[in-house]
């Protein structure tokens, strides 16, 4: 099921790009996706009440176990930009999310990509997700 | 004279910190201000219709010759900051501008700054700035 | 099969962990494995006489399409780190790298990955990947 | 006194421009600088035996409360660079170092510039630098 067509909760979060995201090609470095996508969580936990920020203040992280990028198309210097994040899957200890990057004027798809993240405490352990933040994505997946 | 007490035009753009910013401090990274600054620098370019996209596109760059920041207080992930941009001195090659990141919330000032840039043609070579770009920022810095 | 028992050829690059590099959790932060990953390739070029340099001098380059990353363990300020480059599939137009990326002191994999890259022109149209850099990579690949 | 004429030790680190420090005016963006400083810095550390890890270890920060640039030459990818670094001032609670950066090939100097450290512990205070850091850091500064 494509982001389109879901019925999930979709966050958009839009941006100018900035010059020092591009590289010598004259198009944005591809490892500013990953920031990008990192963005368009930052937005989902924002829009839903539960900011990142509050989980990393409780001693909890979300830590990236994997990563995916597709690049369908380059992105260019001051284009506006948009991330649209959505939950791809929750469970107690792991929860992946799903994006697309479009060109805010165009329309077009940029790039598509998802990433799993693994609840840790500070020492590294793996931990389940606290509750109040479970509850909160579990509702947006469910749709 | 310091933004406050000026009557220059002051451009303000604002934006969350983002996560791939922060160091293992707990804090933006130092080098992240001179992003902040272009981001600034291409904000002040949007307002005065005449975007710095529009120069790279007439083959004119603005390289930057020297940059200063001075660092006061941290900037923290996901706070809102705004950087504050003018233009400090206009030459018929060269261009300076200066710099205040705040603490969206606070009003703190963060940290200060001034780059300046030098017109150079596609090969690298010293050029006077096109007088349609001039104009706009002549204007601006006569306040 | 894994780069450890593989007969292709494995490239290594080592260098020590920027302080840039690390975020507020007090590890790399994960948008940097794309940047180790082509520092990876960077030094596979070099060292089979084919610097990607000269690709990028002759009008082409090998653009990113997909990129996966598996992080297996965090790395830290100042370790010394290597990557591990290999060829994994090559094609007319496309070539797909494969990564390690390995604590230089303790030996354990922190992340393994793979990046596809399409041949294309400064115009953005796909190309044949040049002849003379096709046979160093073939001969790679095979082992 | 500039570096060449000083009898001050000065610490010499090498390495390759990343393809990802460019930006689209083909040449390293100006921010990267900054840290090509602090990578300096920590090859200054290494060498003399007291690694900015440890500092980081026993609750210390040297915390960058000025930064300047000049930038005489584009660097380009792949070109192999050399960040020169020396202790131009120091005193019990701050630190300010001096920078060349240079093309390791043609010997051209690409960028100078300096940044003041004021010591920190982890809740920001400022703190004297620890004596055995001190030390080290006197006599490189003595010549």
């Amino acid at each position: 099921m494509t982001a389109a067509t879901s019925n999930r909760k979709i966050v958009e979060a839009s941006f100018h790009v900035r010059f020092a995201e591009t590289d010598m090609m004259g198009i944005v470095h591809h490892a500013n996706y990953l920031v990008y996508f990192e963005e368009g969580r930052s937005e989902y936990s924002r829009q839903f009440g539960a900011p990142y920020a509050d989980l990393e203040a409780m001693g909890y992280s979300l830590a990236v176990s994997e990563a995916r990028v597709r690049f369908l198309a380059p992105a260019y210097y001051d284009h506006l930009i948009t991330v649209r994040t959505w939950v791809e899957d929750i469970r107690s200890r792991s929860i992946t999310f799903g994006y697309e990057v479009v060109d805010g004027t165009s329309g077009q798809v940029l790039a598509t990509g998802q990433t799993k993240h693994i609840c840790v405490d500070r020492s590294g352990h793996v931990r389940r997700i606290p509750k109040e933040w479970l509850k909160n994505f579990e509702v947006a997946a469910e749709g």
